[in-house]
């Protein structure tokens, strides 16, 4: 059983046909079968087909079913992350994902030690993109290149904005903040007074995890499991 | 700033004593100096220190203050972890320790690849006590050697026992168990159905961490954030 995301453009007369990187990773890598079924999510669907063919790379399969995504979280999460060294970034988009992020925002925070170059960005949503796959995602979450804190904070008027620091008003898990929630995680050493001072001007609740000191990679992913819903 | 855990015997007229791995570890490379300040955590107490000598792999520190722990969670919460394969174990351990697991009971699960050689405990209690000292626990969790699922049952007459499995009763989030709890999570591809029946016979609860699917190392992980308050 596989599961992938595919365009309105791959489908057809009751069909679908997976080429590109889709294709082949499923006919090459994953080695799919006539035959085998599985899932194609498309602008919030999700198709379940079964395999026609699967040769040279492309894969065609036949829609049996089709139904609303049924594993999407009911309120969107949007991730302020600070840039982290790698693998703790792949990690917290690849655990994000799974968790149900909708959108990772990096954030080039003051004391953000790596400065990933513009290349990364593909690596990234290639990373979401096989973690949305894996975790059975009903959307592929958004992930951007670096931004400034204000900057993206700037796009944030609609949301409820927490900021994770341990001077943090509220335990995170006591603040049942609505969606749609921009949460902000800042690096290892945490955001600097003026990242928050500009984190408050901008409407943030400044939240804490708890009275234990959690490495940078994990908070994140903490954080999710604890204010994604359903 | 350093903390770390020691023996009542360890403590005398005011002073604290640390040799051993724990000396050696902060003499020799964390390289605390005179008048660094640190944390010696013993029997429930928080030993604020400051250190006078740091020589030969032996620290000795002056109590400047004692208080009651304040970094441990309200509840106990035993992790019935299925073994896995490294690095996704260690992961686990580390994660859960910051996350306040109280005890790692490591379970050879009928679907558990990995067969960790007896030798592994020490590395595993390595693991526990280096993560401990990181996040500020107020205690060392306790690691075992792996268990048979009904010896680690037997013995947790005590507790509220959860089980993480998809077939579940009700979402993870929406259960609000009691302490203390035993939370058992099961290996890549999960429990059987007969570690399942015999989970539900010693009176566990059957609970999902919703509708996507996590890897065996990130399901404990969020599951810890989700149950364990303060």
């Amino acid at each position: 059983m596989f599961w992938t995301f595919a365009g309105p453009q791959a489908f057809s007369a009751g069909k679908v046909r997976l080429a590109g990187e889709t294709g082949h990773h499923l006919a090459r890598v994953r080695r799919v079968r006539p035959g085998e079924e599985g899932v194609v999510v498309c602008d919030g669907l999700e198709h379940h087909v079964t395999v026609e063919r699967a040769e040279g790379g492309v894969v065609l399969a036949q829609v049996k079913q089709t139904n609303a995504v049924g594993t999407e979280p009911s309120g969107r999460l949007i991730l302020l992350q600070a840039v982290l060294p790698n693998p703790d970034f792949d990690a917290v988009l690849e655990a994000g994902t799974a968790l149900g992020v909708a959108a990772f925002w990096p954030v080039q925070a003051d004391r953000s030690v790596a400065r990933p170059p513009a290349g990364r960005l593909r690596r990234w949503q290639a990373i979401v993109q096989s973690a949305a796959e894996q975790s059975h995602r009903g959307a592929i979450p958004q992930v951007r290149a670096p931004l400034r804190l204000g900057d993206a904070l700037g796009e944030l008027a609609d949301s409820t904005i927490v900021a994770l620091d341990p001077s943090g008003d509220l335990p995170l898990r006591e603040m049942q903040p609505s969606f749609p929630l921009a949460m902000a995680v800042g690096p290892e050493g945490g955001w600097t007074e003026g990242e928050l001072a500009t984190l408050r001007q901008s409407g943030a609740l400044v939240a804490t995890l708890g009275p234990r000191i959690l490495r940078a990679r994990l908070a994140p992913i903490a954080a999710a499991a604890i204010v994604i819903r359903q």
